[in-house]
């Protein structure tokens, strides 16, 4: 297994090096490569992401990333250069993003009930495609457009892959996310694929829910949802909230899979580089780790997978909540379980 | 006052039948003319909006409309062809929306805390300007856009707008919430003219967060907004976020403001036609009875405005929460507070 580890920026590093030691400890012939990627980098040599890196990285069976993004790099640098090109570039399509609240933890919402969903979040059109432009920039005549890029190529490969987890998963429940009645374009693209794939899939129920009544269901009823659907922007929002409810986001971990295998598909936790918190040992590696976990799951090391899983389950449910140790304890509190 | 009523679909007239006898208690002598418009009219004679009625309803001093969707008729047909055709006809560039968490009511947060926020909601552009289309529909290579405009003329006047409210209220806070990392070029319109703006206004203090973000600090820590400034799509996404989290969208009132004052403006309930529940008088009138407190002060009639939400407020802090009351019942309550 040939792994290249991007530990990025803030604390991408610290919970990089934890996520490591759990790895080590259930594949420990797994060779490590790593790439500097990241503020410093740019700092220091204004490169985001080099051809020749990119090839590199290609070379592998999969990526591993803290965190990108720095207070002292204008915002959008690193993130339209290195971390979405990287998911471009790699042909990321499927943005694989599990919620579900372990045992133990506790949701911000009052009453949470039994919360286990996916988001397929599409990863490689929509208003992240980087269309758009500014027109007469500093002027009182300033436009500046935005354009969502969404093609039956890419929604419907995103779609089949939603209903085959859907189908696989006891519930087999798939709900489609977007806003039809205003984006009535997409919508419409969007709506129809999922009716056609649908045909397929005849044991599998559908449903459909606009982007803003879902963020209610969200807080007030997040156990109806089992496999959500949709697009690259609305899939970021809804993650993040659906993190949030499930703990929060020091919890989340995502897959950036393309499906066809052509390329190595990448594995984050969906926090940021929390550049506030960043050096302070305080930062929760328990994504990092559960990303390694979805890797492995895709490489088919399934056990070890289930290892890791289990290893955090037990962890979350035995852990004091008010002071979980810092994050060197905790990855040592993981790396032991996984191991025993 | 001269007002104009599209009571609209599904639960919209039975909420606004509550609203107009409060507001009958406050202005009796309000003029009222009734617009047919909605589902129904499409129906029976295919008109969304009239040019002849859109030339009637233009000349009144504030529209006061219930909810506008229905399951019969198709995705974006009433939302595009009549309300957001109201609001862009009309110029309601301000789309105003309070929410406040208040005493007596339960959010589904557990520990939320005090809320009392305005979302300032650009209204007349961004993705909902309609710019899109389809491409090689219903083949392998079709392509749907949905394109975001912004322009420095249509977000300053909201920035502005946004910043009075804000320089207006005890905190004095603003946050800007978009997604400038991934949509640089809005993005950067939209942080430049909040710099820009708060030069005119140094006791306002300025914060920036992305909406993916913000979502997760509606849950865990909603009381740290005060007023908030986006644009038209993610201003839809959080304040259904933030009604629920503040006790329902049955609460939650908005105002579409042309605030050249142009164009009357329009106030209606946040929520839904909700067709599930129409005609059960089980609806809460309550956020169509504060559209009308909403009205009022934008026509200058602020002790009304403050009477009806000080019943509101009196009937929510001692209504049984379990058992509301109906619709008729709600109304009737509000109703002899208002006159009390
Ligand atoms: C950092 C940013 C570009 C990214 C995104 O918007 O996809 C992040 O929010 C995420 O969800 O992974
Ligand atoms: C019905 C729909 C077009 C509308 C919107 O998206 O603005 C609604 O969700 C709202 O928030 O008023």
């Amino acid at each position: 297994m040939r792994l290249a580890v991007i530990p990025g920026d803030g604390i991408g590093p610290e919970v990089i090096a934890e996520a490591l030691k759990v790895l080590g400890e259930v594949i420990p012939t797994a060779e490590i490569t790593r790439y500097d990627l990241g503020a410093a980098r740019w700092h220091a040599t204004g490169e985001l992401l080099p051809e020749s890196v990119l090839g590199e990285l290609r070379d592998h069976d999969a990526i591993l990333l803290g965190a990108v993004g720095d207070p002292s790099v204008p915002s959008g640098i690193l993130e339209r250069g290195l971390l979405l090109r990287l998911r471009f570039e790699l042909d990321h399509h499927v943005n694989l993003r599990p919620a579900r609240l372990y045992p133990g933890v506790k949701s911000p919402i009052a009453d949470p009930g039994e919360i286990d969903m996916i988001v397929v979040r599409e990863g490689t059109e929509g208003l992240y495609a980087g269309n758009g432009g500014l027109l007469r920039k500093d002027t009182p005549h300033e436009i500046a457009t935005e354009v969502s890029v969404n093609t039956s190529f890419g929604v419907e490969r995103v779609v089949r892959d939603a209903f085959t987890r859907a189908a696989a998963r006891p519930r087999k429940h798939l709900t489609l996310v977007h806003k039809t009645n205003v984006l009535t374009h997409a919508g419409s693209l969007w709506s129809r694929v999922v009716e056609e794939v649908s045909l397929q899939h005849p044991d599998v129920t559908v449903a459909y829910q606009h982007v803003d009544a879902t963020t209610i269901h969200m807080v007030t009823d997040p156990g109806r949802f089992d496999v959500i659907v949709t697009d690259n922007l609305f899939g970021d929002i809804l993650t993040d909230l659906a993190a949030a409810v499930t703990g929060g986001i020091g919890l989340a971990a995502s897959g950036n899979l393309d499906i066809t295998r052509r390329n190595p598909s990448m594995f984050e936790p969906v926090h940021g580089s929390a550049p506030d918190i960043a050096g302070q040992g305080i930062a929760d590696p328990t994504a990092a780790v559960l990303s390694v976990a979805l890797l492995l799951d895709h490489l088919g090391e399934h056990e070890s997978a289930r290892r890791i899983e289990a290893s955090v389950a037990f962890d979350l449910a035995t852990r004091d909540h008010n002071s979980p140790g810092g994050t060197f304890a905790i990855g040592d509190r993981l790396a032991a379980l996984v191991s025993s």
